[in-house]
């Protein structure tokens, strides 16, 4: 190779280490979300897997939901409800097309996680937040919590799922 | 509620149990894949979120991409080549539309994992499979290997990764 093809290849092979380098973990001396003042959990980001799901709409978004081991074993036990100290988190990022995947693919069909959008988060407590089915709900991007307006429509939104203690995702096996 | 109610709610209850129980992990003892020799590593289904993404086509999926220890910390440093001992799984259920989360969104937006379709494996071993880039490769359906004509496919397909090591996954942080 000409020394100007070794160099562009050197910066490629940098740019796809920075690209790849990621912390392992939240926060957790950042602000506390409103309402139910839950911080970001340290270390959620090593949870286990949950589901996965693709929400189009106005979501447009590739999600993981992770559990804490209370919540991962509760959900493998098939366990309702959630005992307390159970936590899920739901991480979502964007739905990107990958035009790589398609070459290999041969076809146009592959879509991949692209930046973060938000984490949201359910944290069981049946006394602190008995008001809400006994969880309380955060939503963070990128280590901030949106604000209270926000938090008011979560319990709202998951009452619809109280026969399953108002959790939406089961679990894939 | 009358008794046949109770009745209905009990059944629907313990159904809701059935299907949300499942088992912790794969199990060591099963036949290898053919060519690599591979068997399932035990406790995969514990192991640590790289990313997740979308296959349409034929695959029709949702998949996670699991790590092992070694496999996660190397994309978290942003370390090619990935060292001996990494284990990358890709786990895929079928994509299937959520009619309950629709009801929720107020618009048909949901997909969700569905039954489970396969789990491939990478496995990094730069002396034993030095032929293949130093990986080894394995399909498992319910606890079986796929046959030798698809295990023939794995490697040529990820050589258009070779810049990464042959590992199209990137991390989602």
């Amino acid at each position: 190779m000409t020394r100007i093809a070794h160099l562009l290849v050197a910066v490629a092979a940098v740019a796809g280490v920075v690209a790849n380098s990621a912390p392992a973990s939240g926060h957790a001396d950042e602000e506390p979300a409103p309402i139910f003042g839950i911080k970001i959990p340290p270390g959620y980001r090593d949870w286990r897997l949950i589901s996965v799901a693709h929400e189009a709409g106005n979501n447009n978004d590739l999600r993981a939901i992770l559990g804490n081991d209370v919540a991962t074993e509760a959900y493998r036990e098939g366990k309702l409800p959630f005992p307390d100290g159970t936590i899920i988190a739901r991480l979502a990022w964007s739905y990107v097309v990958s035009e790589e995947n398609n070459k290999v693919f041969g076809r146009a069909q592959s879509f991949v996680a692209g930046p973060p959008i938000n984490i949201q988060l359910m944290i069981k407590d049946s006394t602190k937040y008995a008001a809400t089915g006994g969880w309380g709900f955060a939503q963070f991007k990128d280590g901030k919590p949106a604000d209270e307006a926000v938090h008011k429509t979560c319990f709202p939104c998951h009452v619809p799922a109280k026969v399953r203690d108002f959790v939406f995702t089961r679990y894939a096996p």
